[in-house]
């Protein structure tokens, strides 16, 4: 099997979760916005959680429910991020977002009916209770103050900060905002087996940083087809981005170390880690 | 022990629980906020799950997380209601609300990382991991697009409708927005021992709805510092309320009966049950 027809495969195995998921809620604009906002996306995190799993001898029909979970709670960080008191995007994976297309109040609910919907799915299937809990704690974790939301206020920082941020900072920000749920995904099969996640959690923050990477150089070089969402919006708000700092062959430079780094960690894995190490290639050229 | 003095412990015990889980966030404007949305409150949700576990043999060390959780629930249910596009509040528990106090992304983003924080909480202590699992997936389900935020959306139709709600709609719409959570704070204590559930939620189903008339008289007659938020909106907005179909006396009375019910629900438990059944005599006073 291609990569290509893997990653396909694995995105209509959460897919078809996902409508599983949805399928006895009741028919209001809610619910209308939550199958909107779950359609669609390359499903990264989805494809990590399953590859992550599978790695470590858990079968898909086992991890399914998990790799739906973190996509359905990416979802839910779409549709607030793009709320007109945040980033005010009016495009997201080629369609219009949520606040647009119905309103505000719908997209606040739209998004936090997902996040209960990404516990709710956590919990569910046949691994033991322990090891479901542990996903779910993790997980958690990850969206929390901690993790995901810790980037996003740093995001808001950013924007009034009177200096540009440094790489630090943009690193720091980035591993909450983007790398918190990229590390949770690539230690689900690691936390679904009870084994040490220490590798797989590595891995992730060099995969996670260089996806971000890729994504800032998407936003300055500008391909909205390619995107599905605004771009060139960074550098028209003066924001400091990996770009800014290291101009656009440095940043692939950086990405492509980061890489060389992610795919080292998958060292002591054989080739069943082979779909892993692809990934980390496709995720710099955005083709994930 | 007066049932005051037990109320003012409870809230203590889970005032405690909450400062616990904030203490390793970051210093920013986000966690801030979340203090600030976790402060205050008389805990009633918190009360009924300690409560519901003492009836069920579940010593209070080990439901107090459970119970922080869902008050950590709550809050972020308030902070997002409280948004401009939302209902539009300018104060809750006698505070500035938390958009009015920051801004409306800050308030998002709270409210996203305590609803986060207590799916954190209500996996953490030391029930079974199993126990943990139902209470978490049960959350899960109480808090999304088929409770909690079923209730919300039926809110946000009620506004937009050209009839006023009817009386079966408004319950039905009161059973998910106040209802929801109120259900899994009494069903918790069956929940965390693997009883059975069902005498427990028929309780909660009749508070919860009795907890919502009293509000709704509460908005109807107008002590703003009882409340501690604003009153006489729905009046003013012309909505549908169970004072605008039965009267301010009809209501009364219909929480009276409703009261009635949930003290028949504890008949056979013997006085252990005691502090539910004056909680149930303090929601209609709303003294709680």
């Amino acid at each position: 099997m291609t990569f290509e027809a893997k990653r396909d495969a694995h995105a209509a195995r959460i897919e078809a979760r996902l409508d599983e998921a949805m399928r006895d809620f009741p028919d209001n604009r809610i619910t209308a916005g939550m199958r909107h906002a779950l359609h669609g996306g390359k499903r990264l995190r989805g494809f990590l959680v399953l590859e992550s799993a599978a790695l470590h001898g858990v079968p898909a029909e086992d991890a399914v429910h998990a790799a739906a979970a973190i996509e359905a709670l990416h979802a839910y960080s779409l549709v607030h991020d793009d709320l007109p008191c945040m980033d005010d995007d009016d495009l997201r994976r080629g369609q219009p977002t949520v606040h647009v297309k119905w309103d505000e109040a719908t997209a606040v609910l739209v998004g936090d009916a997902l996040q209960a919907l990404a516990f709710e799915m956590v919990a569910s299937g046949g691994l033991p209770a322990e090891r479901r809990l542990d996903l779910s704690a993790a997980l958690a974790f990850e969206a929390g103050g901690r993790g995901l939301i810790r980037g996003q206020a740093m995001d808001i920082a950013a924007e009034t900060a009177t200096e540009p941020f440094t790489l630090d900072e943009i690193e720091s920000l980035q591993a909450g905002k983007t790398g918190a749920l990229i590390e949770w995904s690539c230690a689900a099969g690691p936390l679904m087996s009870g084994a040490d996640s220490t590798t797989m959690c590595h891995f992730a923050r060099c995969l996670g940083l260089a996806f971000q990477i890729a994504d800032d150089i998407l936003d300055a070089t500008g391909d909205e087809v390619k995107a599905g969402k605004r771009v060139g919006k960074d550098a028209a708000a003066g924001k400091a981005t990996f770009v800014s700092h290291l101009g656009t062959d440095g940043a692939k430079d950086r990405a492509r170390a980061l890489v060389a780094e992610a795919l080292h960690m998958l060292a002591p894995y054989g080739p069943e880690a082979d779909a892993l190490r692809e990934a980390a290639r496709f995720v710099i050229s955005r083709e994930f």
